[in-house]
């Protein structure tokens, strides 16, 4: 059994490794035009994931890796971190301050520990199996919005998912925006995780979503109490795509408006 | 003619005057219900108007105002202040770190002055006519992202309007997100005109707004270089209801996008 505090430490790690070269960047896009700043997305989310490897393999030479940006190396390794070095990556593009970095480490496919950085807001959200939840520290709790038409829910529109009927979002939005009291839209499904964390969304769905977009945010979401089904709220996996998040008191009305 | 030095004064003022009482009453939300949070929000929406209207009749006791929560007083002056004492009460209520004050002066109902602040980030954005817009005191500019599909659009759905058909915003949405790069969803019309302005996002809409949701914003779009209208094309007054906000160059194809 791995000694979670090194887990922890290299999860840090990591994050304190690649902060600086993330920040730098979002200032130097500032000087570019259009086409080079999505050329310089594309560079810093390569230059970060690879950073972000680099120090767990430092740690943790054996491990198996799944990254958005170098695909899987070890899958069949016991340990497996799964790395989103720059989740967001539309809204960093465009200045919009609304990113962050997403770092999940498994055991034989369960998650165990999970950290995610919001460099703007200096916010560092974490989660151990058993242990609860926290940013920068403090222990969080998801919120006590006891149903959907008083609660606050946040939802995405994966692009890749544009013309996948199976992934159309937009008749679900629909529907729930007719119950809830507000749907938000924010472009970083690991950050909307962490929202759920600390109970300033009630509820959060998306349909097709990769491992990395999902991995350390749901465990922190069930670290502060909340509940993580796919659509249908059958248990949530990295492989399921589809993700409901909740408060768990609102998750039942959740699953039944996402039926198809 | 008025002096907007003085008038951009007490604008200033009064954001001094009631951020305070909006900060402590974010903080203190997290310790109460959900439903005495909303009397909580109503009760901060009023006192924080109350705050603004006092500093303003203080120097201009003649003036013209035009509340969310108290309505229009001496609607014939020729001078107007425009005042949102919240905007993104929904977001405040639920915690979520996305509201703003939002004070707009007007000469014969023409737009001279606005600011619009964000306790959250300490955030103030402001514009005089012809003399361009500002964030905490530096020069903004909108993006020059040349075409809707690159864009980073933002909208919002007027809660009240849920069940109006002229003001259903899911078609549009469904249009704008099969043409454009993305689309956030704020829960801050005021707000999101600054970002607007300040180039994170290429262009705004919604339909079905108030006054006070666009006074300052639509200023500080346009004196940052951007371009403000109605749905349509026309020049946006405060009594379109409806707003289209961009960095200029996207602006024919976002209205292209909302014709009926």
């Amino acid at each position: 059994m791995r000694d979670l505090a090194k887990v922890r430490s290299v999860g840090r790690a990591a994050i304190e490794q690649v902060r600086p070269l993330i920040m730098a960047g979002f200032d130097r896009r500032l000087t570019i035009s259009y086409k080079n700043e999505m050329d310089l997305v594309t560079e810093i989310d390569l230059a970060s994931e690879k950073g972000i490897v680099a120090i767990i393999e430092e740690s943790f030479p054996g491990d198996g890796i799944l990254g958005e940006e170098g695909g899987e190396v070890r899958s069949e390794a016991e340990y497996r971190w799964v790395i989103d070095p720059l989740d967001g990556t539309t809204n960093f593009a465009h200045h919009f301050p609304f990113f962050c970095i997403s770092i999940g480490f498994e055991q034989k496919g369960v998650l165990q520990y999970g950290i995610i950085h919001d460099p703007i807001r200096r916010q560092t959200f974490e989660a151990e199996k058993g242990k609860g939840a926290t940013l920068n520290g403090e222990p969080l709790q998801v919120s006590k919005t006891p149903k959907l038409s008083a609660a606050l829910l946040c939802t995405g529109f994966a692009a890749a998912r544009r013309d996948d009927p199976e992934r159309n979002n937009m008749p679900f939005f629909d529907r729930f925006w007719k119950k809830c009291h507000g749907i938000r839209r924010t472009g970083s499904a690991a950050l909307d995780l962490c929202y759920v964390a600390t109970g300033a969304l009630d509820g959060f769905w998306e349909l097709g979503l990769s491992p990395w977009d999902t991995a350390a945010g749901s465990l922190i979401v069930r670290e502060a109490g909340g509940t993580v089904t796919d659509r249908d709220g059958s248990p949530h996996t990295l492989k399921s795509g589809c993700i409901v998040a909740s408060n768990g008191l609102i998750h039942p009305e959740m699953i039944s408006t996402l039926a198809i």
